[in-house]
This record gives C-alpha cells, sequence and structure tokens, in this order.
C-alpha cells in the first residue's frame, strides 16, 4: 500500500476518525452478512465516508478487513493484558507482574527468561485470553471460516496476521537452542505447531475445552515428548 | 435417526441409490452455493427426489450433510487406500502390505504393531493422501468453515465425524501407555493433538505444506520431545 512517491496531500485526511470507522464498519459488516457479501460500497456506507476514501488507502475489500482484523488482534491483545494484570494485581502475584509487562502483546516479541516451558506458557496463556475475548471472536471466526474455502484470503490472513505471529515462537526456540534447551537438529517452525496448532483447532472445531490447564499440559507434553524418558 | 417402532414398508424403498442421489446432491450444492444456501427444497429438488422422502429419513439439513460427509470420508479413505497400494505395489514394498491392510480406513482402528512411531505415521500419511483427494477437499472444506462460524453444526461435525476419528487414537496411545512405551501419566486425548493438530491447521489456514515428510516429523518430535534427552 506504501507509494514510491511523496504522500499525496489528500494522505494528510486520512484521519485516525475515519480509519476507525472504516475498520469498524468492515469488521461488523463480515460478522452480519459474511465476507462474500460485504462491499467496498457496503463499508463505505456504513462508515459514512465516501467509497473513493476507501479506493484511495486499500486495493480491495481483503486488504481492508485485514488491516481491520490486524488492529483488532492488537486490541484484543492490549485487553486481554489489561484484564490479566488487573486480575494477577487482586490475586497479589506481584512476582510475575515483571513478566506480564514484557510479554505484553506477542507481537512486541516473546519473553526470554532463560526457561523456556515457563515463556512460552505464559504467552500461550495470553492466547486463551485473546480467544476469549467477545469483541475479537465473532470477527476472526467469520475471517477464519472465509479462508477455510478462499485459498486466496487464506494465504494473505497467513502471510500478514498469523505467520508474523509464528515466527516470534521460531525466534524463541532458536534462543532455546543457542542456549541448549532445546534439540539443534529440530526445526522451530515445525516444533512451534505441537503447541500451537492444538490450541488452533479447538478454537477453530469446537475439538475441546480452552483453558491454561490445557495450554500449559501442550507445552510439558511438546518440549518433554510423549515417550518415556 | 432409528424409530423405536418396526420398520414401517417405506422403509423398504430407501434404495441405495436414492440415498446416493440425496448425498451426491447435498455435497454438490454446499460445494457450488455454501451451507446457508443449501436447502432440503434444493436438495430434494437436484436429487430428483420428493422433499418429503428427505424429511422421512432426516431431520434436518445438518443431518443430511453429515451423513453425506461422512459417506464422502469413507470413500475418499477407501481411494487413498487403494491409490497408496497401488503405489506402494508399483515399488515393490511388498513387505509393508500387510500393514497397509490392516491400515485400511481409519474407522477400523489404527495399526498396533508394537511400534508407536511406525503406527501413527503409517495412519497420518493416510490421512494426507485423503486431504489430497480432490473429490474429498471442496465439501470437507464447505463443511469446516460452516463449523467455524456456526458452533452447533461445528460441534455435530466433531461429534459426529471428528471425535470417533480422534477416539481411535486415544485407543492407540492407551495400547502405547500399556506397553511402557508412552508414559503412563500422559491424558492421550491431549498427547494426540500434538500430531492430529498440526496437520489440521496446515489444511484448514494453509500454514504450511502437507507431505509425509512432515507428518513424520511431528511424529518423531511428539514423541521424543523437544528437549534434549
Amino acid at each position: 500500500m506504501a507509494s514510491n512517491n511523496p504522500a499525496p496531500p489528500d494522505s494528510t485526511r486520512r484521519s485516525e476518525r475515519s480509519r476507525r470507522a472504516i475498520y469498524d464498519a468492515a469488521i461488523a459488516l463480515v460478522v452480519e452478512i459474511g465476507y462474500p457479501k460485504t462491499t467496498i460500497e457496503g463499508i463505505a456506507a456504513r462508515a459514512g465516508v465516501g467509497k473513493q476514501t476507501i479506493y484511495r488507502w486499500w486495493g480491495s475489500k481483503a486488504e481492508v478487513l485485514l488491516e481491520a482484523f490486524l488492529d483488532l488482534s492488537e486490541q484484543a491483545a492490549r485487553t486481554a493484558a489489561q484484564e490479566r494484570e488487573d486480575r494477577e494485581g487482586q490475586e497479589g502475584q506481584e512476582g510475575q507482574e515483571g513478566q506480564e509487562g514484557r510479554a505484553g502483546h506477542e507481537s512486541q516479541g516473546i519473553p526470554d527468561t532463560g526457561d523456556l516451558a515457563a515463556d512460552l506458557k505464559l504467552v500461550l496463556r495470553a492466547t486463551v485470553d485473546e480467544l476469549h475475548n467477545p469483541a475479537f471472536e465473532a470477527p476472526s471466526r467469520a475471517l477464519a471460516a472465509e479462508g477455510v474455502v478462499n485459498e486466496e484470503l487464506g494465504r494473505r490472513f497467513v502471510a500478514k496476521l498469523l505467520e508474523p505471529q509464528l515466527q516470534l515462537y521460531v525466534d524463541r526456540l532458536r534462543s532455546a537452542q543457542e542456549a541448549g534447551q532445546m534439540r539443534p537438529d529440530i526445526d522451530p517452525r515445525i516444533a512451534l505447531e505441537l503447541f500451537v496448532s492444538p490450541l488452533a483447532q479447538r478454537w477453530l472445531q469446537y475439538t475441546g475445552p480452552i483453558t491454561y490447564a490445557y495450554t500449559d499440559t501442550l507445552v510439558d507434553y511438546a518440549l518433554n515428548g510423549l515417550a518415556p524418558r
């Protein structure tokens, strides 16, 4: 979306307020009528902007929705982090606050305290919180469902939203390999799926409850293996 | 769907041919126009039967589709098994034929040769073949996508189709625990997700290629763990 030309005067009018209205309209429409029926025209009407305003900034409804969803994910992550901090504050678990603060949103990287299991559990618990955020659930399900049957959108969703998050796990696992906590012959990009994908499948397909105990168990099983040691 | 009353004379007319026509019509419609727009009336018209014929045998379009899909899955599994046998026959890998014959379709249970890794790899390779079957892909994606946004359908899909398959892994892992090949404190229902869910997520979300090498790696990582031994 970035242009090589100098920013035109119009770009200064891309106010936070219009951007927010367009994101909100896009998310609301995909939840209410589904991805296939959501159009640029519909988003513009609901946001109270001209459709040329949207076309000036985005090339397609997929781009609008992906950015809107990225924004929503960041909001959900912030809300979940805040709720977790509040909850832990009430419970008086002050010892973990430093870690929580560092975890923040996954996009800022996975913490590296030197304890791989603890760091992974912390981040997966944050993801559990995000998945339980009602504001996040309907739009993310609508977009994920469309991605299942719409390969182009599915691949863009992965490239823009999912893979960057997975790469944070790759970074953390590489660090664990350097620290001798993970076998050097293991491919981190596959390894992360042992604890990330089960959570994703439970969420996508309702195959089981999503709890902290569950994600903690996934990390323990993945790190230690199922076979006797 | 089974009645406690003696089968009425009409039930004898539930011929294989009508059943097949209804399944085919249901699958074709959900692929072409999607789950929400598919109706009993539409299925009946396309199958060339009266809609009362469908209502006599099934309570809702969800039930028709789930049975049609179960039937399709069994067909896809048979096709995949046959292709695998043909391929291995050509490659002259006669030593594995006995195992293949036992594996057949997952619904007949996961083989137990005493070698847990080999048995799991065999069954997951069969699943890779099924996922690559074009006849299976579009309808299974249509139904899976609807399940993501339609919790009731999603849960029925799991209860009727997915969980019975997962329970076969539970049985095989319990057998491994009894044989001392898996730690006794491990919950098999969670453990199976370490190798099943990554494959599911790659298929649902296009997060990576689906190959035998990939599923073999998942089994090795899950059994041996990521941490140094």
